[in-house]
């Protein structure tokens, strides 16, 4: 029987733990344990169809392990006695542990159309394999279904397009892709720049069956359309991956996801800790518990939990939810709350919204219109969210954004916000747009 | 004679305050005198003699004036009478004002260096029509000085050399170029970009005296060097523009700036304000009162000037000073206390750095290394300040850390901090290099 202080088990997420781990408690042995000989960076998915041409350029360096002194075991964890303290190995060894970590992530989401076990049905799984198959059929593929215009399926289709002659079209059940993320006129924009490269997209339709023999030739649509399909990607969201947490008597919460305080310790036992997808994770702003999964907030929570497992001091704020994305060559970022889940909530609130070019002036080359909205609390000023649109910065303006609601800026700080600015690489002082944003919900909330 | 309630009286910064005083209080009367027909983009001047092709090219549009009710007065104001509360302006016409906003900037130095005054010796005013006959007058330079190798000369040596078959020296007296700025390190990067670009940089070494009869015809250089020069530019710095305020006995402070509270009010006067270079203004992290000139700093002052005027209650926290650059293609940026300066101020400090490709994984095309160095205070773990060089992000990217800045995050806060990432558009979750530098500087406190 192996001995470890710590076993961490899990992916992504594993190996934040592990090494947050490893800095606050240099003494402890660290063992990971999962099923993936590789591990993927799941934001990268996507780009294996096109951008970046392959799984085996998508994955996070097992260096990281080595050089944070971290056993790597390459098995699948079959049960856990959380009596005797010990996980039980596939292929026999038992590994004895002081502190568990659950890191297991999740398992995408398979919805009960009837043809879904059809050959040519994918879903997005993290394996190195199965990912590397699908880049292989789509070789022949002429005609591609996607179902979910999420953020997965709105970026499976820009990537499959690229270097393809291939018929993309995006399914999706809502009235607009990306419309739990986004607010309409930021979804509205997706869509136009994602169907200029020719993507087709149909909302407000559901895929209600998927048709052929052993092998999918088409999909029947709500309303009763067909249309063609030599492969269907399904790409509607994933579910925590818990069976194991669940059979050893590990208390699950929303969503099935395993029931953790702020500290990321499971309710039931003071010596076992989640983090990431399987783990249930309260609303920055609400506190109840939301169904967002993001690699972003699975390597913080990984941080917090490898810092506590021995003094748990570090506190989880909560999930802001802060996204980017990159479609068709413009970049949308959303922190925090939409207007529309704001209202859902029953929030008060004040919107304000800029437009400036993010180099100035206007003549600098490689720039770009970005538009910024944001969202406050009518009553207090405090900054709920925002959301932004543009080119290459958005990925950290809507960091910036982050850094505020996480600090509760009101709008009167934003608008005082101290920003560095440059003629090649933001918006002019005068026309900063995420303070000026500020600056007309300051205005609104006057009247 | 004209009526006012609200007198501003300057360029960027006067734009800036002039907007925020419409907003706050909508039914005064505005007016703006300035003595420039067009004002430039402070920051873009630069960028007039290579990217963006001409001072046309980088001006603000006056539309903002008339879009809020501000009326635009094309003159020079001579003096202020405070007792009778009117301005007299060159034209011999007056104007009375309520509240009086100088937001007159700054003059180039001129440094008393034999020969300064010789034909072909520029300095970098703000002004259309002289910055014209600078880019007029390069056309036949073959050899051209700069003397001081700070933002401006450095930024002036990148762009005077696009699309010139021209010498071009930077001549510093300082150790580094942007030595006031940054940690050597990157000064040194900083360097070596602008070296590959043929620009010669001599370090350590001051220009004695400028040669030549009526026209400059080279410079004589500390140690006896003579360098040919049929062009001198100066950017050795800027001095606040205040000679107006002198003569109307405004009480003057650190390197002749207004004096002015944290309310940007006058220490002289209640119903005069100031903002922007010609207001002296308080370190956010001493209160002490620094000479950083940043147009994004005037900005920031103007819109607190603005909202203060008939209710000082927009209290200003202090000047962090962030800004970026971009040399040769590498962008620099600075936010807060450098470890230079936090030692010159004898604070305790530890320093965590981490580098990241700005996308993830590393097979992302445009790719490039990101270098990020973080400062803590050694007893409370506050962020002092941070550096970054790397591509085209790192302008937003020194926006988080100065939102981090101002908000008092501690290492641990930046460990927890929730950034969205993308693979386009940032580095990987597990890389996120603000966030990994803030783990290594934790781990050297506890040390």
């Amino acid at each position: 029987m192996k001995q470890a202080d710590v076993l961490v088990l899990g992916g992504l997420s594993g190996i934040s733990a592990g090494i947050s781990c490893r800095q606050h408690y240099p003494d402890k042995k660290v063992i990971l344990v999962r099923k993936e000989g590789t591990v993927l960076i799941p934001c990268g998915i996507p780009y294996i169809y096109g951008t970046v041409g392959g799984p085996q350029n998508n994955v996070i360096p097992d260096g990281l392990l080595e050089n944070n002194d971290i056993e790597l075991i390459t098995d699948e964890a079959l049960s856990v006695d959380r009596e005797k303290k010990v996980v039980i190995l596939r292929d026999g060894n038992t590994i004895s542990y002081d502190k568990l970590v659950f890191a297991t992530g999740s398992l995408p989401m398979i919805p009960p159309i009837p043809g879904v076990d059809k050959k040519g049905v994918y879903s997005v799984k993290k394996e190195f394999d199965y990912l590397g198959e699908l880049l292989e059929a789509m070789k022949s593929v002429r005609n591609l279904v996607i179902v979910g215009g999420g953020f997965i399926g709105v970026e499976f289709a820009d990537e499959c397009r690229k270097g393809r002659d291939i018929n993309i079209t995006v399914v999706e059940a809502l009235p607009h892709c990306l419309q739990m993320a986004m607010d309409d006129e930021f979804c509205t924009e997706a869509e136009a720049k994602l169907a200029e490269t020719g993507v087709k997209i149909l909302t407000n339709t559901k895929v209600e069956a998927i048709l052929g023999g052993n092998t999918v030739t088409g999909v029947k649509l709500s309303g009763g359309m067909e249309l063609k399909a030599d492969m269907v990607i399904l790409g509607i969201g994933a579910v925590p991956n818990t069976e194991l947490a669940k059979s050893a008597g590990i208390e699950l919460g929303f969503k099935n996801a395993i029931k953790v305080d702020r500290y990321m310790q499971s309710y039931t036992d003071p010596n076992v800790f989640a983090c990431g997808d399987c783990a249930e994770k309260p609303s920055f702003f609400t506190g109840r518990p939301i169904g967002v999964m993001l690699a972003s907030i699975a390597t913080s929570e990984a941080r917090i939990a490898g810092a506590n497992l021995f003094s748990p001091v570090h506190r989880n704020s909560g999930t802001i939810s802060v996204f980017s994305t990159m479609i068709n060559g413009r970049a949308f970022g959303v922190a925090g709350l939409t207007e529309r889940i704001a209202g859902q909530c029953g929030m008060s609130i004040v919107v304000g919204t800029a437009e400036a070019t993010d180099t100035h002036p206007g003549g600098m080359p490689n720039s770009c219109m970005t538009k910024v909205k944001l969202v406050f609390a009518k009553d207090t000023g405090v900054l709920l969210g925002g959301s932004i649109s543009g080119g290459r910065t958005v990925g950290e303006m809507i960091n910036v954004l982050s850094a505020g609601i996480l600090h509760k800026m009101t709008a009167n700080d934003v608008v005082q916000f101290q920003m560095g600015t440059h003629p090649a690489l933001t918006s002019s002082p005068i026309a900063y747009p995420i303070v000026n944003a500020a600056s007309r919900a300051l205005l609104a909330m006057r009247r």
